[in-house]
């Protein structure tokens, strides 16, 4: 298993940062691949998803993948090559509203245990703060955390960012 | 003081997961107590506590209380007992609902310390968010961070977990 | 640069209380200042802020800015001087309503640095929930986080206060 990495963080947490300087970080990459996950519905995302484009290092080659995120992986599944998902929050978000969560969800955790390249997936904690009533924002708040119980299985890193700066869960601590 | 341990985490965060490992983990246990807070209010609710109870080791002997934590505590206090209670959140809610939360939270307060056998408590951070706006969201916020933190200097043990992974918040790692 | 600390927490999750204690541990400390930054709206408020008066120590002499925080700094920047502001995320809200948070943040940003006073300062972990509809909370949970990342890398130390219990995130524990 290539040495997955599963990085959580709240709104502006400094996650995403975080995230690129572990991918440039690695010494054995030959290949950056930047897997955008977000869409542009309104104007406030749209100059958010600039802002992010532009702070990128050169090195990442993007790919813009609001769905099909297995099938990302698999096009771009090669020993030395460093992938980053940001962020799996705005997948799920756009599954559920395409229906699709479920095969989005089954096919992503069956693609990255046999995955050679390195994964690195940045996704919201979201699930701290009193869940608003509405059954979308539940259901959200419930998948997000399962997801995020799923992937932390099949990673052999997963931190927690608070402030750009990193609160290691596993390896274990203890 | 028996070694009372305090298990906060997000929704979905594995937090009653770990709790039970934990709990079925000790060698010392002769009986497992499995205190169920929750109430069906809707079907979302009722599945939820179905399924929960569906995915428990059968070791655990389930009592449904609501109310009168504390009085349950005190009927299965015996060393070599453990006791899980999920969650002390329902069971806020269920106390503020009722109007009777004082007496609930300074009952279970006082009995803890003398308390023989050992009691994990399973409990929803719920104060990392945007506190929304209307009295109840913000009373309910204040009184779990306050019951947490009462909490905490009656345990031995406190974990956050997240992802299914718990970091150590005590003793200190400091 | 003076040993800056930045202590970040939910809501009702001691920072507070942590924060003070770290203020008045500090041996080389000759005079404490607390800046309450909190403005009372409300009935609840106003009792809030009288409570939190109530129960400080009278070694710290309160002073009450809801602006102009970088000044405060500058008035009372002398070595031996302990400063703790309590909180940002109520200035922040305040410079918000006032229109004036760029001004407020630079000048906090470029006053640090070169502050010889040991400054304590406690923020609102508000981004860790599912963010309410509204480009207000947006804005504030955006705020609130690029201030926390930015404060972070002018501070020796940063903590998470978790039911009253300090994780620390800096120096790095990795």
């Amino acid at each position: 298993m290539a040495d997955h990495h599963l990085i959580l963080g709240g709104t502006r947490s400094g996650k995403s940062g975080y995230a690129e300087r572990c991918g440039l970080a690695d010494d054995n990459a030959r290949r950056h691949v930047y897997i955008a996950t977000g869409q542009a519905h309104d104007a406030a995302m749209a100059a958010r998803i600039a802002r992010h484009r532009a702070d990128r290092d050169a090195r990442w080659h993007t790919v813009e993948a609001p769905l099909g995120l297995a099938q990302v992986l698999e096009a771009e599944n090669k020993p030395g090559t460093v992938i980053l998902v940001d962020c799996l929050t705005l997948w799920l978000s756009n599954a559920l509203a395409a229906d699709c969560w479920a095969s989005e969800r089954d096919a992503l955790l069956a693609a990255l245990p046999a995955c050679q390249a390195r994964v690195l997936m940045v996704s919201n904690e979201v699930g701290s703060g009193i869940v608003p009533l509405g059954e979308l924002s539940r259901s959200f708040a419930d998948e997000a955390g399962r997801l995020h119980q799923a992937l932390a299985t099949r990673c052999a890193r997963v931190d927690l960012v608070v402030a750009g700066l990193p609160l290691n869960l596993k390896p274990s601590q203890r």
